[in-house]
């Protein structure tokens, strides 16, 4: 069985941090990711607040931290965490168990899905996509709906109507975005704001061709990008002493949750900001804390 | 008189990433910086922690997070603080008074001054200095000197070495640097780590010639390096109750001093762990609330 005194779950900013840090200060640390090392940066076009690179496309600077950790030592490992036995401190994957002295989970949020949406799982990657930077250029010259009145639809709508005939925000309450982005939306002519609209049915044959409103209205478009919200992924923990109600995770100021050796960083915590400087710092103080302890 | 909407005092990691995030978000920004831009930066050489950049010199750094700053639209001063007159929203500097709807304090640390060696002051910056990076060079294949037991005093030892012809370092009360760091000392051996040891005077005529340790011994060496220890650089402030017992700044979890307006960010915050992430998060945390409460 594979050992570590550090083993992370999730390599984006936060547990890739983490790993540079432990690694660097000589303590044998794996990391566990499921998909893309960066997490969500891989489906991030632009950043322009990564300090100290005026403009960076997402997929660059992971590979850039994901080589960092590398360098300093940190194993990777692709597959799926399927349960922790925290009596055990050990970790089951679909590749086999880890035994870990400090556990860290980093796993990040999803999108939100419109379960009331009839078909919306039925047309998952058939015209319905949570990324609009993966999937959008599928659609160049088409129209496509984004749902949402927050900061990230405003954002994924404006980068949509770069290369796509029109986009339909559908505001089901009001409209959070930012000014900022609120001004930009309303530069765009082919992005318009349909508000208190919500998308009822999804139809199509083996791709999505038109959708229908809550007030009866067909719209003829082929995509549906839904950006209504985060949760955590935390579906595999089944020690829910240490997630809140909406299930993030729970930690005090060293990072550290309710079972001893088990810490969480990251989007995946219950907190008010989440970006790239606040995943790195929470990587960076479970790290020194552990870096203290295990010396 | 100059107004902004964001005035930050300090153009280190966390005043540089607010002001990103403010200014980029079409809020009037100042930075007021007495030195180099970059903080601390500027004075440490090998950067290995900076997620993203395996490895990097500080002063590069530095320069990155201030032309981004600047890219973003940010404005910079040159100057001294010299009071903040709290009640009528105002900063005055030796250049003249600037108004502001939000001010941010991010001034960092200093090294402590050894005030019980006979001399310490009468020799700055004549053999004594706060800076390895900065006057190191200096004393090229000299003897020299480090006071303190933890990771600043044995990193800087450890750079001073592969220029210098004998480091000792003088370790007052017990050794605190981590375990990398204590065994790279011991692998060079042009260290020497002498314990219970304190330097009782320092002497010579222009320049430092030789000291006198508790034991009444004498090493003759040119150079003195203290790193005790980190104080607040919050004299300036004149609202104590902004303040902690040593001076550090209070805030809640959105970087909140107890007056309003007023925000404390980075290593100027009562906090346990001072990092380039954490500093750049708290600037993050700060833009954020007030790029809410200001839209």
């Amino acid at each position: 069985m594979k050992k570590f005194d550090v083993l992370i779950i999730g390599a984006g900013a936060a547990g890739l941090t983490t790993g540079i840090y432990t690694a660097r200060a000589n303590l044998k640390t794996g990391i566990v990711e499921k998909s893309a090392p960066g997490g969500k940066l891989v489906n991030i076009s632009q950043i322009e607040n990564w300090v100290g690179d005026s403009f960076v496309e997402g997929p660059d600077l992971a590979i850039r931290m994901w080589e960092h950790s590398k360098n300093s030592g940190v194993e990777n490992f692709y597959g799926n965490v399927l349960k922790i036995h925290h009596t055990k401190n050990i970790v089951e994957t679909d590749f086999g168990n880890i035994q870990y002295k400090y556990l860290i989970i980093a796993t990040g949020t999803s999108e939100k899905i419109p379960h009331e949406i009839l078909n919306i799982k039925k047309f998952d990657q058939k015209g319905v996509s949570y990324c609009a930077i993966c999937d959008g250029p599928l659609y160049k010259n088409e129209k496509v709906a984004v749902i949402g009145g927050g900061d990230s639809a405003f954002e994924e709508s404006i980068y949509l109507s770069s290369f796509v005939k029109k986009v339909k925000i559908f505001v089901r309450n009001k409209i959070r975005a930012n000014k900022a982005l609120q001004s930009e939306v309303k530069s765009r002519k082919n992005i318009e704001i349909l508000l208190k609209t919500k998308i009822k049915e999804i139809h199509g044959n083996k791709k999505v061709t038109h959708i229908i409103d809550n007030k009866e209205k067909k719209h003829n478009l082929k995509a549906i990008f839904p950006y209504i919200g985060l949760k955590p992924n935390t579906s595999f923990i089944s020690q829910k002493e240490i997630l809140d109600e909406n299930g993030f995770i729970k930690v005090d100021e060293m990072m550290k949750t309710k079972i001893p050796n088990i810490f969480g960083i990251g989007d995946v915590l219950n907190k008010k900001v989440r970006q790239l400087t606040t995943a790195a710092a929470d990587g960076t103080i479970a790290a020194k804390y552990i870096v203290n302890i295990a010396k």
